[in-house]
């Protein structure tokens, strides 16, 4: 049976910062910053390996890409409500310009777009038509990074 | 057009540790427990608000709980690979019983059944079934963390 303190002990540990996740106005800015760049490092883990294949280090495995590409499509919903003002001053690599310029917006709709077009190819089995489809995509990664992100 | 240096540079951002990921027996110890907390980082975002509709604390809302259900659905598979035996020794949350104890597994399975039936759950619209069916995935978090995570 489901007590209220089992639910509450399930919810702060999720949470993992010691206080349950509510709304979203008051999650502290600090945690915005934690799950967009959460968001960003799984990103990393699915889309890695992806432009291996494309590049020909990692060996070729369509079953992977459009495992991947499905996560993708998810995850890429995932970071940029947590991009909001209150998040401006919390030390991230993110610069000024992505709170200002509304090209940060349209970066984040081409990312889900070709990552929505390589779910779609990814089905299709066809190497060289993924690899590409890859390729935009990591396109639209060095699009938004190259003016939003400090280097590296 | 894409070239290779557009791909690489894009990769090796999105990695976000100069090193692209490649297949999981190459990625680092430590990336992996990075990015292992960082799918419960995520979880804990999705999580959160549908703790605090159960416990009466935010507005319910079916359509935040679907929404929601499906991410957590997607993201209950992403932090399992991250527990391998090269992890062992990293500094984490994780104690020694998670890489010996088969229940780390069943946790594991009993919150993916928990958060699927969620899912399903929450297209009725029914609140005290969701409400009840959000509290079945908050026994399961803590079902693992008591025997599995520190005490934070």
């Amino acid at each position: 049976m489901l007590t209220k303190k089992h639910l509450l002990a399930g919810i702060a540990i999720a949470a993992g910062i010691g206080v349950a996740a509510t709304a979203s106005a008051q999650v502290k800015p600090e945690t915005l910053v934690k799950q967009r760049q959460s968001a960003m490092v799984l990103v990393a883990k699915y889309f890695g390996p992806l432009g291996g294949m494309a590049q020909g280090r990692v060996p070729f495995n369509a079953e992977v890409v459009a495992r991947n590409a499905g996560y993708l499509e998810v995850l890429a919903r995932m970071p940029w409500d947590g991009f909001t003002d209150a998040t401006k001053d919390v030390k991230s690599a993110t610069l000024p310009a992505a709170f200002a310029d509304p090209k940060f917006k349209q970066g984040q709709e081409q990312m889900q777009t070709a990552i929505a077009n390589l779910a779609a190819v990814a089905k299709s089995g066809d190497e060289a038509k993924i690899k590409a489809a890859i390729g935009e995509v990591g396109k639209t990664c060095s699009g938004c990074h190259d003016n939003f992100r400090e280097k590296q």
